[in-house]
């Protein structure tokens, strides 16, 4: 497929600054991102902000493979970002896109994480408005940092807002995207799908519901067990997670259980834990568990005063234990 | 040197999200990049924008070497995005940055860029409040990606402004850092400094002498043709430019000479080109030379109505021939 009336596989040209550039920019970025701010081919977008607060966030994404079951590396970095500015409570708008590809990467790949890309922020009313295109030397990969802003119109959430008493809800099951890509990679065929999704929904119907949400975060790499060590740390409480009421999807704990993995340690890329007080957690737990992607919504922990340790479990057979923050490595390249 | 207390050098877990990335934060990006927004260390930063329109933009940085002659990649991440803020005619006010780091890399290396960053940040004003870090195989290497806002006040300038009689001006010589990086890269020992910085100082100059800037570029990949020939087909008009008003340096030129280069084609790092009405051209050189990196200004081309073609050179000895867009490789990772 020759998109580009220049070559089917990108090289150094393509990130010269010069005529291939201008001609990677026009048939592929233009056509599927389109808007006006990019449109006008400036060297930044102008953009009206209806709003005195801003979040502002941005991730860089390295996943191996680039496309794996449930989402490819477009999607995920579309994805990430935006769910980084939900759990802010702001209200996702903008994002920038810069590119860093290997030479010979094929342009149809490119075009397919492009198309994606496209996709995922229409479907989340997000526009794409600027980027930037760097080519290196390797072996046909691509790495993606998006950087995005949102509107914030109410309190913004923040993790000094947890209280002892406070009730802890995980927004569907752990470990799909760890044990997705880990799949692929070791070449084992399964059904595991990576979660990868914006989470936008379940959160503006928390909104529009009245709940006051005391905190909220994405539980990407590192896993649960990192995140609510950090929570915890934030606010100067200790949280009590309860092991048998942690939402695992039955192949994802087989995966595990013969791996000898921990879900509370994987990544995942379309799950979020939320914080509310106790006498909201019903009504969070039925709104989530009744939009898109919450179906399997928990209320898996209560937080506590600070106690010696900022996060431990109570097991299945009533004893507790400690959890910390991920040490070492997880899976590198996860996201 | 042993920052971290973990290892001299970037392993796979300091991007695994866990302990060892929280360890790399807070020793090396919140040491360095503190602010407010920052430190509260959520998913995204939260931001006052007192103002209804912003300028917003990205930029991946792939440079080879990574320190370099006037500069590093991590002070052409911020000056680099600053400058396109900036020649939008906004003033630029926050930063992201995200890093992607190669196993291997000395993390005394990634201080010094670290720092490099924030002074140029703190000398420009602006903070860098949200991050990310990714950490990939490889040989040390190092790619940064910084997106950035600055408020518009103004009138935004836009390429459409530009109407024939227009005179163009360039903030000084022409080739530096393209001439730099490739001396190090053929090892070729030389006085040649890149031109790599911020150009805050005479575009606020020329803003607070009230001149109607009718748009400006900071010229980059692709060199001054590349960007005249964007702006001559934005504006439906022909530049034609004077070759021997061209400014470049003695010991760049002779380098070029030598080695058959085109100061037209070569990437700049502080450069930027600016179009106003020709009775305003001789106040707005003197703005830039008399302020910082603009003592060799020159005027250096008028604008034409639309020929057949968008931009010509008028030579030293009076001949006319046409200046193309860049085509092929230029230098691969340049900035």
């Amino acid at each position: 497929m020759k998109i580009l009336g220049i070559s089917e596989k990108i090289t150094m040209a393509h990130g010269s600054g010069g005529s291939a550039t201008k001609k990677l920019i026009e048939d592929l970025f233009f056509k599927y991102f389109q808007n006006d701010a990019l449109d006008k081919m400036e060297d930044a977008a102008i953009l009206d902000i209806p709003s005195d607060k801003i979040a502002y966030t941005t991730d860089s994404f390295v996943v191996t493979p680039i496309f794996f079951q449930g989402g490819n590396i477009g999607k995920l970095a579309v994805c990430g970002t935006l769910n980084d500015l939900l759990v802010m409570g702001a209200e996702p708008k903008y994002l920038t896109a810069g590119f860093i590809l290997e030479e010979g990467m094929d342009i149809k790949d490119l075009e397919e994480i492009i198309k994606s890309m496209a996709q995922t922020a229409k479907d989340s009313g997000v526009k794409i408005v600027a980027g930037d295109t760097k080519v290196i030397e390797g072996h046909g990969g691509i790495y993606i940092n998006t950087s995005g802003i949102g509107l914030i119109n109410n309190k913004p959430f923040h993790a000094s807002n947890v209280k002892p008493g406070d009730a802890v809800i995980v927004s569907g099951p752990l470990g799909n995207h760890h044990a997705c890509i880990l799949s692929h990679r070791m070449n084992i065929r399964n059904s595991i799908s990576s979660d990868c999704a914006y989470l936008g929904e379940m959160v503006q119907n928390m909104i529009k519901a009245g709940i006051d949400i005391k905190t909220m975060r994405d539980v990407t790499r590192g896993g649960l067990a990192t995140v609510l060590n950090e929570i915890a740390d934030s606010s100067n409480t200790t949280i009590n997670l309860k092991e048998d009421s942690i939402p695992v999807d039955p192949e994802v704990k087989s995966f595990c259980d013969i791996l000898g993995l921990d879900p509370l340690y994987m990544a995942n890329e379309g799950k979020l834990v939320c914080f509310v007080a106790q006498e909201d957690a019903e009504k969070v737990l039925n709104i989530i568990k009744s939009s898109k992607y919450g179906e399997k919504a928990a209320i898996i922990a209560e937080v506590l005063k600070r106690e010696n340790v900022p996060v431990t479990v109570t097991t299945r057979i009533g004893g507790k234990r400690i959890l910390n923050i991920l040490q070492g490595e997880g899976l590198p390249r996860i996201c």
